[in-house]
């Protein structure tokens, strides 16, 4: 093997592939980044099982093959030399099989591992579900991700649903004690409904760009692939039924409070500077006409804060867990916020006031009497 | 106790007094910020005994008193507040004693403790041994601290040396493998010789700031004080006898090299990449008239790099631990720098090549044959 790329082109394909070591694998040639140089160039595929990340990028290929080498130290070698042309070329000096990395006046032998023990990718066939841009995407993934189950008991909560019905694709997670649902217009004929490891698609959404380019997806009985042109990732499904979540949301409600989102944030987080004794994050909302009332108290002392809402039905107050608040709030991103109440014991819903592309749930905290 | 301020300068008030608040004590008290309002208007002070802050700021003070807030709280509050006038107002409300703190519709209650309670500070007589800009001071407390004995084995050198002496200033600190000396003329007439804690003086470099404004300084028997006007710092010094390090400089040399920093920099950099293997981070010098050679090699490989470089003198070989001249060279800031080497064996001095404010020394790693 032998050929000659731009370190900058090399550097960011490492990074892409990169994302799928975690370096918790078992298996010492997953800790490597799979090379191969051939007439289309080279193609470079990180992985761990669970996640498979293969990216392409042009390159002078004088002569084919296929390597492993480490991916930290590869990287961190690539990363550290200067930006110009990087030649690389497979030795074999005695028992050692080495490759040789040259950049200007720097020179580099590192041990390689045999391309063979590299896991192979599943096989997929692929046949695009639909496409979405990339931007669009990954807003929606950082729209729900935050409210996936972090504790092991449902595995299926530790994943996000894609649900493509009626040409909707809604990326859906929810932990017990909140749920987010993230809803966009596709062009699909299909019925599809799959669980994608949080993990792999955190990860996704780091790889995806701010641009409104398409990603093409394909499912597979246990497989999604994410095609984004010179990259593809490809990530298992999660065994199992989600849950029936629609029937979580409320039908109606007796209180419909609209707030300027940023205000609402800035009253609860002051607030929970005084909720932290002892992790509750208890706050107590007290709701008005026209003002919202949040209060809370710690061994340390109190605290008081007041938000102008605008209340149309009835006046009650209800607490809640002022993190679950803040992660629905951080990833809102119109100007006004609307809540939906019922009861003090009863799930509060938080939408965007205009566009419909997104709902959120929170359940409260029930005081004792 | 009443009074009224701005909040951007009581935030940067508590950030600055909280410096000295290192949490590390065993005195509930110290955990607070002392806090005291009078005709001068707000004095602010944290200490942990070793080095304590006072800071002032203007405020306007309705009822004078003294109260100590804990630290870490109070300043999140203020941090999260509007960006407005604060009112805070000490309460008396059956057993509990609370402060009130105000900001437009946010109304805090916060516990407060006894003032009595808090440490005084040193009484220091003071007495100007000298003045130095502040941002010249920062630098040559930053362009000696990274070589502070890191071990407790010789607590004195877990300090800096400060040196005055024929009009000069030196800050000398080492740990047996480096050696690191600043120099500057300052106007004085003393000869003073002080060692103060590492610690300390990190936290002092945080808060000068990239001014020519003088920060006055004065010594006692015990302490240290730094005044920058509104702010004045206290340390205590260590005790003993630094080392007589002028001894351990050579007098000579035998080869003169000449380099560019930042290749030079770039290149051990690269070539420590593969000496992280078992931390010796080795990395071997091989000097030859235009060029220095760096290699360096471990059981994943090895690499050799070429810098152009300037001898004069002996060629020769010599080996080090990457680290400790990466940590000089990172807080060079000529274009150009010397090294000068006497034997494979014998330190290595490393200076500016134009101005002679700074001189480090570091010993080479010795080879076995």
């Amino acid at each position: 093997m032998k050929f000659i790329c731009e370190k900058t082109k090399l550097q960011e394909a490492i990074s892409i592939a990169q994302k799928a070591i975690t370096g918790k694998s078992t298996m010492p040639i997953l800790e490597g980044i799979y090379i191969k140089a051939d007439s289309e160039g080279l193609t470079l595929i990180g992985s761990d099982i669970d996640i498979s990340i293969e990216t392409k990028i042009n390159a002078e290929v004088l002569q084919k093959g296929t390597i492993v080498v480490d991916a930290k130290l590869f990287g961190e070698i690539i990363r550290k030399l200067p930006n110009d042309k990087i030649v690389i070329e497979q030795l074999q000096i005695g028992e050692d099989n080495t490759i040789q990395i040259t950049c200007k006046k720097s020179v580099f032998n590192l041990l390689y591992m045999n391309s063979d023990e590299f896991p192979s990718l599943p096989n997929i066939n692929e046949t695009k579900i639909f496409s979405i841009p990339q931007n669009l995407l990954k807003n929606m993934i950082k729209g729900t991700s935050f409210a996936i189950a972090q504790d092991e008991a449902r595995p299926i909560l530790q994943g996000i649903l894609f649900e493509v019905n009626n040409s909707y694709l809604n990326l859906v997670a929810l932990d017990g004690y909140r749920l987010a649902i993230r809803k966009e217009i596709i062009d699909s004929e299909n019925t599809i409904s799959s669980v994608i490891p949080g993990k792999t698609l955190n990860e996704v959404a780091k790889i995806l760009e701010d641009t409104d380019k398409d990603v093409d997806i394909t499912f597979t009985t246990n497989h999604i692939l994410f095609n984004l042109g010179e990259t593809r990732i490809i990530s298992r499904l999660l065994e199992g039924e989600f849950i029936k979540y629609s029937s979580l949301l409320p039908q109606e409600y007796k209180g419909l409070v609209t707030a300027n989102k940023q205000e609402l944030q800035n009253g609860i987080e002051r607030a929970s500077l005084m909720a932290k004794e002892g992790n509750t994050n208890l706050i107590k909302f007290e709701l008005k006409e026209d003002t919202l009332i949040i209060t809370s108290n710690s061994q340390l002392g109190k605290v008081r804060e007041e938000v102008s809402v605008n209340l149309q039905g009835d006046e009650m107050q209800i607490a809640f867990n002022s993190r679950y608040l803040l992660d629905v709030l951080k990833v809102m991103d119109e100007e006004e916020v609307v809540l939906e109440l019922t009861s003090s014991v009863s799930p509060c819903v938080i939408r965007n006031k205009n566009i419909g592309d997104s709902k959120y749930l929170v359940l409260p905290v029930r005081l004792a009497r």
